[in-house]
């Protein structure tokens, strides 16, 4: 499909201006790099992330007093570079350390803890959870990919707001862990979605079917199988992630309904009716929902669900806590 | 594109259920109707709105606090019935008026026209306003087409956050009139939308061409182009609405930037960049700036640019005015 960009090696560039120009009130860019810093002293620990562009409205849509204080983002799909990561680090820390974030890819991984390491060797205090809340398998050998998708911005909302409370850096490592534990993600593509420049589409996928599992860089999915309706796709994805989650009557869950960047709000919302309507005939309660285009993919079609079983009354307590963050 | 629905013939009540559900908390809907209203006691001129769905977040996503009172909606593209429209000014008035916002196509004014006469003749006082914002032309006669699009939600806001600084009925309908001769709105297509249950799109665009002028309900635009990037397609856009605008250099716009339902954030911010750096260029200052895919048609890829003309300066504040609503 024709995108709205420009030169396709420009739309990095092209978008990072565009987001200093759209958050300039509450947000300054660190010249020449993909690090965005909230203009607000937070008087607590720092809480950042970041990742490859491509996601948006993240990671910069939940930079804002009570979720992220920066974010650090690459090109698209592309990590940011370890110094980035370091000036972020650097830029956010008020004295009280920083807490990263980090989605499980290897790229991610890598350059996030050698920016990491130099932020330390500086003396700041650092820590920091790689979140691996998907739960999709390899199709040959079955093992789970437990990579980090949408499910990461529970994580954003829930350590942001108990670091805005007061926590230390060892106690939101504790609180990130213990959710972490917790949290899984199941998504599927109704449609691929298509880099900038390429003509064709990162996967293929025929009408009428679903490809799930699919990763948020456009890796394919595990299985292909002919779409049968919202209802139906609900239905899969909600006992998936059921026999993934320690949950029961009577239970708590927070759940997420991503759209993947190219799926319209009305569609969205049927699903996330269908979802709902499952969980409470399995007599649990979902106290706190989101819907929306939250960590997209470029603009594949598509949805995924992250489901939080609420463990902990606090965890509760920190998602419904306010933030500015403008895509929160 | 495979759709996330299930019945094409259920899409409807399966939206109306997912709004119910979704916005229980804070609004109600009128049970067998898809009229919504706010469960909020406003103390003011209820302001109103409503038309088909296909267009989500809108309507429901501008019930609120300082912007709509409540809400009816149609099937896909259909206005809601004139019972309808009578039945939610019923429910939204709380004795100071209702004054109902109005998008100018035939079937929607002739809709609206026979409720709102209904509740007069039930003694409600209620005045109301045709909102025709879309600046396009006919292709072959060259006449306006002033269809009512994106920019209705400017008069929401700006309406909304004036009758709840109290404002009375007479004194609404004279702001609305004056700040709906200032606006403008002007839409291109990358792709069509596709109805529920229609195996080919509402018109044809082929790759690589941006069809201008569309309306929101899949009507085709009034000229074919090639795609040549978003910068040059702002520029267009952007020298169409001057030419429509009453703005000189050093004046305030309040600029909207609207995604219509298949256009990834990437994209969207992007082209919003490209459309700043021209209003900088003519020295006019973007005063409020709000971009999102707010009023959609389906799954088009496209986008809608409106401009309001701040000449006064009320309407700024109105426009930073807090709301609720949830999707503003």
């Amino acid at each position: 499909m024709t995108k709205l960009i420009n030169n396709p090696n420009s739309v990095e560039n092209d978008l990072f201006s565009a987001f200093a120009s759209l958050y300039h009130d509450a947000i300054y860019r660190i010249e020449d790099t993909g690090v965005f810093v909230s203009k607000e002293k937070y008087d607590s620990v720092a809480v950042v992330s970041g990742g490859g562009s491509g996601h948006e409205p993240a990671h910069i849509g939940y930079v804002g007093s009570g979720m992220l204080k920066a974010c650090a983002m690459g090109a698209v799909f592309v990590p940011p570079t370890p110094d980035e990561v370091y000036q972020m680090i650097c830029a956010a820390d008020e004295g009280k350390g920083v807490f990263v974030i980090v989605k499980n890819f290897i790229e991610d991984v890598t350059s996030f803890n050698l920016g990491i390491d130099m932020a330390r060797q500086q003396g700041i205090k650092v820590d920091s959870i790689i979140v691996n809340d998907d739960c999709s398998v390899e199709d040959s050998s079955f093992k789970k990919r437990r990579r980090g998708v949408a499910g990461t911005l529970f994580i954003h909302k829930i350590i942001g707001a108990a670091a805005q409370a007061g926590k230390s850096l060892d106690e939101l490592k504790v609180i990130a862990e213990s959710a972490l534990s917790e949290l899984n993600t199941l998504g599927v593509a109704l449609s691929s979605g298509t880099l900038p420049g390429k003509a064709t589409p990162m996967f293929d996928l025929e009408f009428g079917h679903v490809s799930y599992g699919m990763g948020i860089h456009g890796e394919s999915g595990y299985r292909i199988e002919d779409f049968r309706g919202s209802a139906e796709l609900a239905n899969e994805i909600w006992n998936k992630l059921k026999s993934q989650c320690d949950v029961k009557k009577g239970e708590q869950v927070a759940i997420l309904v991503n759209g993947l960047g190219g799926t319209p709000e009305m569609e969205l919302l049927i699903f996330y009716h269908d979802l709902m309507q499952l969980i409470e005939l399995d007599n649990i309660e979902c106290s706190f929902v989101k819907v929306g285009s939250l960590m997209t993919s470029m603009d594949m079609k598509g949805v995924s669900v992250s489901c939080l079983p609420l463990k902990e009354s606090m965890w509760l307590e920190y998602l419904n806590q306010k933030t500015n963050a403008p895509s929160w």
